[in-house]
């Protein structure tokens, strides 16, 4: 990467002084505009509060002087995209207001959308993933104009309310003239970012695509007796054997034929990116009350198959009698959410044909497969060297006091393709979370002194940036 | 079977009027009677109603003039016994006063607990399985003591409240002195019959055991991003993996080590009672909604399997997402509800010992497995010589001007082995259902007239069998 030399960036560190001071003395009503975000539920999946969620969004944005635009896309929820400050390089600020859905509701220690603050953490959901760094920006532009005055740069925020449910209508946006025209940046702040568990900032260069499915099997018209079961097909069994043929029990992987044709070992230097940090495995095995990783895999393995593998995943079985006790009946209807995390080159459509082939191919075509979440996404990488990458990793090396763990991409996804990737718009991740922040799962928190710290590092950022 | 003269019966029917006739008289009071038991809820397997219900038939059954008595069980709801009348002979009548759980409920079109009347039938959870049988029988001992005195032969009652989990405190009463002392009997009417599709009585001469098991992986301490589906372990594809291993998907064999080793072949005279009557496979597969049966087998093939196969049967899948839309989670739990379905000579304690050492050699140790429904069952089977049996089919056959479809055993389970066959008592299965009752399932119900004809056909098999 490039490097500014040591004396600029304490002379940036100088100049934003009244910044970080506004940040700590407003520090109590940023944390408070953050909970009041957070106890508006958002959940796209349910389609429950997004107009609401979108006009408290919208507020927040004019309230630190944002020039603001609605988008509307049909039959999905609102984009919100605004305008602030001037100079010659452009920076667009990508978040999104939805959430994901909170249930299991009785694993939650404090109400998800209550954002209870204990343990020095805010608990809610949303609150990490990605209302806590959407807000922080927000927070870091009003810091940064109330000590310094106008923004050296322009900035442009790119909210949008779908992104837990795979950005289904975004594309109305990206692809349109309008899009075109608002999206082509100098660069990009993705969404979301966290301390690994020993409190290094990561930096994530990109993003895994994904495909998202239901799997059904309707087998009758009706629930029977189980007793049947020795002369009736079997919903669930049919599931059963079915997503028995997606996956090796032994080796993990994916056996759809096509699915790898695609896939690219990674180069040296992005291994060497993801090697460069040591990553915990038995501070994770803690984390997540795992025995092992897959294959008992140590840390370096797991690091690097976490990051560049595609996967094949189950994130839901259902089918018949669920409840306490038995029931004896045979199902007549079972489905299964998977999702699958595509790398660089894969394709989610091509994906998604290869997988009906191969079900169909292999007796299985009573198995319906339907997309649930639009139209799929594909992976993003940036370019290390890139400016926006310099910028955040230089800046969070100052403000954190610790080497940042440059991630060459996310191993989660997002519209990083369609929003920046396809018009060549470099995006780095960076954010408030931590190891423990539990995004789609009960719990969810983000710790308010990263939070504090996230709002100074997007400032400096900013700065920086604008100054390279 | 043995056989009465054509005279007999035709002199029995003439004595037997005065019954019919006071069944006819009081049919809207018997249709009442049932609707008030039914309206009364009593799913064993949550834990609802079973008290309340108890007092409800032991009310029923002091109403008909029989002497009760209330056996209870530790951990269990109570066993009701009753006498009444006197002879030579003793005849058990063994019915349930639980029910199934009703869900799911959106499936139901009427409440599943209002017991409405509509097309013919009454519409209730239990209303065919087994609180129409209960009833019907009390109705019968009334109608006969009514119209024509008391009994000519004693009748016992045994009346239990948690058949539908697998009566597992059942053997606390039939292990014990009293319980040796009270089943001791000549012949007991098993809980349940049905019409088939074209109107042809039911005669069940045993009925198949029962193993009932849950199985469930737990991969982590909570649910995490799907992302990490790449390097830590998933509960939802244990489990997937495990199931896959039990069954085959091609054959349909049951794959579990050991399984098939005490399974006989039905004897030639066992073939020739299940395939005299064909098995209208095409009006089946109508009622069923299905395609067909599983291997396209045909009426006399499916017919065969579904009363003598041992099956595996998974009857519930859960794990991690289940609502709309998506939610990228990786699922810390998972677990099915498979219940096995063994004929005579498998033990159920047999085959839990063979599944968990088979989950265990596969490498599924992570599996654990546990019975859900007490301690299984043993099929059983009676002569078809037997004084009883013949009493039910021959009375049978005059009431309904149909040759019953005499069934060398149910495909469902009860306690018949620890009730009547450990002790060499035959048991006979006959009742009011019909092939659309939906046992177990959404909208059970039963059809009004079959009701009436059921409590008549009960007072016809206590007339003859005390005489003959």
């Amino acid at each position: 990467m490039l490097q500014s030399s040591t004396a600029a960036l304490a002379r940036e560190r100088a100049q934003l002084e009244p910044v970080f001071k506004y940040v700590d003395q407003h520090a109590d009503a940023f944390v408070e505009r953050l909970r009041t975000l957070c106890q508006q539920p958002s959940v796209s999946a349910q389609n429950l509060g997004l107009e609401e969620t979108f006009a408290m969004v919208e507020d927040m944005a004019r309230g630190v002087g944002a020039k603001t635009r609605r988008i509307d896309l049909d039959g999905g929820p609102p984009i919100l995209h605004a305008r602030i400050g001037t100079g010659a390089r452009t920076l667009q600020l990508y978040d999104h207001y939805d959430v994901q859905p909170p249930e299991p509701l009785e694993l939650w220690q404090h109400a998800p959308f209550a954002a209870d603050i204990a343990d020095g953490r805010i608990w809610a959901r949303g609150v990490s993933d990605n209302k806590g760094n959407l807000v922080a920006r927000l927070c870091a532009l009003e810091a940064y104009r109330r000590a310094l005055g106008e923004l050296p740069l322009r900035v442009t925020l790119l909210f949008e309310g779908e992104e837990e449910v795979g950005s289904p209508h975004l594309r109305q946006f990206t692809d349109s003239p309008l899009g075109r025209e608002l999206l082509a940046v100098d660069g990009c702040i993705w969404e979301a970012g966290y301390k690994d568990p020993v409190g290094r900032p990561t930096v994530a260069l990109g993003c895994k695509g994904i495909l998202y499915v239901e799997l059904r099997v309707r087998s009758a018209a009706k629930d029977l007796h189980s007793s049947w079961g020795a002369a009736v097909p079997n919903s669930a069994w049919r599931l059963t054997w079915a997503l028995g043929t997606l996956k090796d029990a032994r080796t993990g992987r994916v056996l759809i034929p096509g699915f790898y044709d695609r896939v690219q070992t990674p180069n040296d230097r992005t291994y060497a990116l993801a090697d460069r940090e040591p990553f915990d495995a038995a501070q994770y095995r803690t984390l997540f009350g795992i025995a092992d990783f897959l294959h008992e895999w140590d840390g370096r393995e797991a690091r690097r198959h976490y990051l560049f593998d595609p996967t094949c995943t189950i994130c839901g079985l259902t089918s018949g009698y669920q409840g306490p006790g038995g029931k004896t009946v045979l199902p007549a209807e079972a489905s299964a959410k998977l999702d699958f995390r595509l790398v660089p080159e894969q394709d989610p459509d091509e994906i998604l044909r290869l997988l009906r082939a191969h079900l169909k191919a292999g007796g299985f075509g009573d198995v319906e497969v339907e997309e649930v979440e639009g139209e799929g996404e594909r992976a993003a990488r940036t370019d290390p060297d890139a400016p926006i990458a310099s910028a955040v990793v230089e800046t969070a090396r100052e403000l954190y006091g610790l080497e940042p763990l440059v991630l060459p991409n996310m191993a989660g996804t997002g519209p990083q393709y369609v929003v920046a990737g396809q018009f060549g718009v470099p995006a780095v991740g960076m954010g408030v979370g931590n190891a423990d922040s539990n995004n789609h799962a009960p719990n969810e928190n983000i710790v308010i002194d990263d939070y504090i710290q996230g709002i100074k590092h997007m400032a400096w950022v900013l700065h920086h940036f604008a100054a390279a």
